[in-house]
């Protein structure tokens, strides 16, 4: 990992299913991951049984402010409630620092998932606005927090569509989704087209439904 | 063609890009196409050459209201302006069957593509507000005009995502994606998630730009 040799990927909210699950991705693929939670010692647990799963030693857990200061490209795998006061909260550590969201802003009942109106138009947008100083991207929105975390699927095949305004964090952004096993980053539009991104999960678990899968989605012709 | 070889697919709009290269698909694929649109000496000069280039006589050409009468399947192609006015205007001649909303509200500006927000939220919820008595379906929208009109791509490589409250509906919509070589008709969640299927279009024509592609989609593990 020349590219990444030397940069921190943070995971916010890194003990969740979805954050922990691309961590221990990036920490297979010889990338080091600073987990971030509400407590330190409940991210430290996780990044222990991470570093046990993954077999390395560059996994490590701290609050989610220190993961933020901490990191140099930082995750937001947060729940939807609780996103904005989050990022407030970590504007200073976030300056300057390229940050993905990831988060779906969805509801459920009885008739299933659904997308929730953003008052900023997305989660990704709220971030963006949140944290001015931060060059803010959206991706890994339909990445299956199962198939990441069994590692007895080698090879995760999806296509991870990268969103943002900023051309270099994009590809950056595509080339951490490339270091994972099937993976592909692909640059999915501006950050203002993230809203369909993100509310398409809600399809994606209709279909998992449906056809008891774990599905995801590949951009074909490119 | 067992199970179509008694139904009409009509194609209002069936003079646009998308729409012309559906039917010419649907022709080579042995189904009864029926194009629509404003003028009928239009639609059946569009109607001949699909004729020429299928190598087929099973497409004909009317005005929008004799197209939705004479078929079974109605597939909506038109431009998003304009779209509630022609849907209410063929309430009757709808009434009681299959309709494929295909229609993306975007907008373009000098950044490209975005959603438009539609007050029902999405061109397919509006098409069942507009039309209670008709069983409206959403599909279609990602498919590449260009390769649907070039025969020399034999299989147009694509899942198509079907939307619907109503199973047999969907069912049959998904069948009629699966007669076109290549093409893959998968259910995709109930209608009231077809914003984001409508607006990721956008994202698509972004994804061409910038990789000079014509992207589609593909859902993994299904």
């Amino acid at each position: 990992m020349t590219e990444f040799g030397q940069l921190k990927v943070g995971v916010l909210g890194g003990t969740g299913p979805q954050g922990r699950g691309l961590a221990l991705r990036w920490a297979k693929a010889g990338i080091s991951v600073v987990l971030g939670s509400r407590a330190a010692d409940r991210a430290e647990t996780a990044a222990k049984e991470l570093r046990e799963a993954a077999g390395v030693e560059h996994v490590t857990g701290l609050d989610n402010a220190a993961c933020a200061a901490d990191s140099d490209i930082v995750l937001v795998a947060v729940p939807w409630d609780g996103h904005r006061e989050l990022l407030e909260s970590l504007r200073d550590e976030l300056t300057g620092k390229i940050v993905i969201d990831c988060v779906n802003p969805l509801g459920f009942d009885k008739q299933g998932p659904f997308a929730l109106a953003v008052e900023e138009g997305s989660a990704a947008q709220q971030a963006e606005r949140v944290l001015p100083d931060s060059r803010v991207t959206a991706a890994f929105h339909h990445v299956s927090a199962v198939l990441l975390g069994d590692l007895s699927v080698e090879a995760v095949d999806i296509d991870v569509l990268v969103l943002g305004d900023d051309r270099e964090a994009t590809d950056t952004v595509r080339a951490l989704a490339d270091t994972i096993p099937g993976m592909r980053g692909v640059y999915g539009g501006r950050l203002r087209n993230a809203h369909q991104v993100e509310a398409l999960t809600a399809n994606l678990i209709a279909i998992n439904k449906r056809y008891k899968a774990h599905a995801g989605l590949r951009i074909t012709d490119v």
